[in-house]
């Protein structure tokens, strides 16, 4: 209990709301969708938050209750509150992961983080995707195969205007030509940041059961792995030393 | 001529102004005696650009005919406006290198670039500082000797809160027990940052010929390397493939 | 049980035969000092292998059934046989964690593994170290303060010969001036590489209780993750494709 | 003159010799082809080795006067004395830079440098190649389009099992649906590592105008930076403290 991952879901949920075809795929949302399967394990406690709630549903209660954020967003990026991106940020600095996906390589949180515009190439032409795993041994990894298929998505393609990973676990493939650097991780502060690709509205992605595996391995791997809280500011003196001064 | 690097160092010019101490050792500003030593060399183009000035100096023809910019700044960074910010922003992910000096980690244009607090410890006894040249296969470390030694200066101390380098070439010692990652690269976009630590307003610390040669290398490790532009957005459609919509 | 992690712990163990010093800290050897402290983590099962042994102790049965290696040896590296070390070399590679203590820097699996000379600077002065955290967000800094103080040890300085580690987690500061990273890891193959220098015989550090949480965080850091083994040689041919031999 | 780079390709050249179709698109061997293009940069000067020559072509007098080894071999990797290899290997960490072709991957040095098995996957199908610049501002990707496509090659794919690269500057797409790190950057001892992908001896790689490009880059990023020699073994004692013994 006092052990287990405190995750929040975080979606912009408007797709679902206006889109049929994505209302079809994504009945209780894609938060909904990837708070289920997060839920049936036994070390992850799930709740969600979605743009439309007050403060975005992430209060300050939630943001320090939370140890793992999720994030979904696409299309209103822009109304993501400042105040709130900066709450993220600084929790993010302080300790807590945070996993994005798809289109949230444009959120105003990962573009903070990254320090780079994130712009990419994309498609819509329903095709194919391989994600090869190119570090085996990251727990990322854990219990997959050499590679993930999609078999229809959209396609987004180098150059993605991201910093270097620091980790560097799958790169994908695409039927027309291009390739991306799809699960990137990154340290910033205490915190852990990942970036994984996979994940459409009109596709029924987030059912995969190998994009599961990648998304609860994840929230293992970005827990807060409890190390010392930074000593900023001004420092003890030296003991028996004259200050010099010019 | 053609082929010159076009360097712009900004400085904050304020401590100058007004303590009588830092205009002694730096009677025509920090700026002044970077852009000497930098002129003096035959492959670079050097001209000054500060705060108070019209737009601090920076218009857009200034930063358009940058190569690289160096950047010292203190007391004053709030007064930066966010528009400039953003113009070097761009520009440094558009190509333009850009090299931070000692207080400017604390800059708005290092911490855009880091994506973190940029936050760390200090001390002013006028300690004596060991840079070791951990990456002596760097470019930036050409014509070194195995360390640089600084002998009174602000002490600055880990946690340094930055990303990981993607390149570490220098470690500090300092006397009075503490270490700091004094010399850093990052990729950013198709620019290339340089944070290096040294110099203290209060100390002549940019007179001394081994910190000028590093600045010196930074230069020319920090130049646009002319690689491709990348081309964002809508790709080119698949031949002779159907599109599926779900 | 079945999750326990398989510890071994390897230890050259010459000193505590022939010095009586080493043989006063160290009664049953650093390899048993070692084991006890993991041992007593109920998540660990440790046992020990020597240099004198049979097969130094690492059998085929014995290294198929070690999830995460720790290895002292300082005067006898040459003794190690090639033909054990190229054993380790694959485990690693398979996945087997591998922690290599002070002067393991120049045993022969480290050099193997990191493709350099791994020679560095030394002095014998007693004098005090301090290991500082600089990337408090890593699982190897759990439960640390901000630096790991130890009052008499040898010294080791840059340059380091390494590649730049994947993560950096501790730089050393020495009383005498100099720096020292010294806590590095790798990612080699599936396995995890970790280098962690505190360590003379004639110290005793490995009763240091910060110590010991480093080198039991790094086990559970180092253990095997899972992912999948790589499938190397000839491909699947492509299918619907005629082959073009020019 | 004395600021030219020294450059020696060193080709294994057996295909050529026994194979028509290799000597008819390679008649003076892949080294020759890649020795005329470079020869022909004003600030570089090529000489060229192979592996039947006495010492392989590797002389300490032309180690020596070598700034970067071009190194192509296929066949006869085994053949490669493990005394040249050892000498090839110490000038780098001495600061020779080297570039390591195609097939190369499975070169004793290039094996020894990185420290993993440096497999992979590979297929003769003779399909499309497209190498994405993942890194536009590195100096390797000066000139060059948003990728470079080969249109007839074999194929390597991952998992390469290599070192997490310091920089990664291409990844390439298969027609048959793989991906690979194509262009890999590494720092070993004062040295410079380049491993570059394509070229197999049954296409006329080489002679493509991206592919010379890449090479030729690739040689002014390898070339040795000028950093210090690193000095190992006994440091200076400390002043004024006296030796603790424990």
């Amino acid at each position: 209990m006092g052990n287990e991952i405190r995750v929040t879901v975080w979606n912009e949920f408007r797709h679902e709301k206006i889109n049929e075809k994505v209302a079809d795929i994504y009945p209780e949302g894609i938060h909904g969708a990837i708070a289920k399967f997060l839920q049936a394990q036994p070390d992850i406690n799930t709740r969600t938050a979605t743009l439309d709630e007050p403060e975005h549903g992430l209060t300050d209660n939630v943001l320090n209750n939370t140890d793992v954020l999720i994030w979904w967003g696409h299309k209103a990026h822009k109304e993501v509150s400042d105040e709130i991106v900066e709450k993220i940020y600084k929790r993010v600095l302080d300790g807590m992961g945070i996993i994005l996906l798809h289109s949230a390589h444009f959120s105003k949180i990962f573009k903070k983080l990254m320090g780079t515009s994130c712009d990419l190439k994309w498609r819509e032409a329903g095709e194919k995707e391989r994600l090869w795993v190119v570090n085996p041994g990251h727990l990322i990894a854990e219990g997959l195969g050499e590679y993930i298929e999609i078999p229809h998505t959209e396609m987004y393609g180098e150059r993605f205007d991201i910093p270097q990973p620091d980790d560097l676990v799958f790169i994908s493939w695409f039927e027309g030509g291009e390739v991306f650097r799809s699960g990137c991780c990154y340290n910033r502060g205490r915190g852990k940041v990942f970036y994984f690709r996979p994940g459409h509205e009109t596709f029924p992605i987030y059912y995969q059961p190998e994009v599961q595996k990648v998304i609860t391995n994840a929230v293992r791997w970005a827990k807060p792995a409890g190390g010392p809280a930074p000593k900023f500011g001004k420092a003890a003196p030296i003991e028996n030393i004259t200050v010099y001064e010019g």
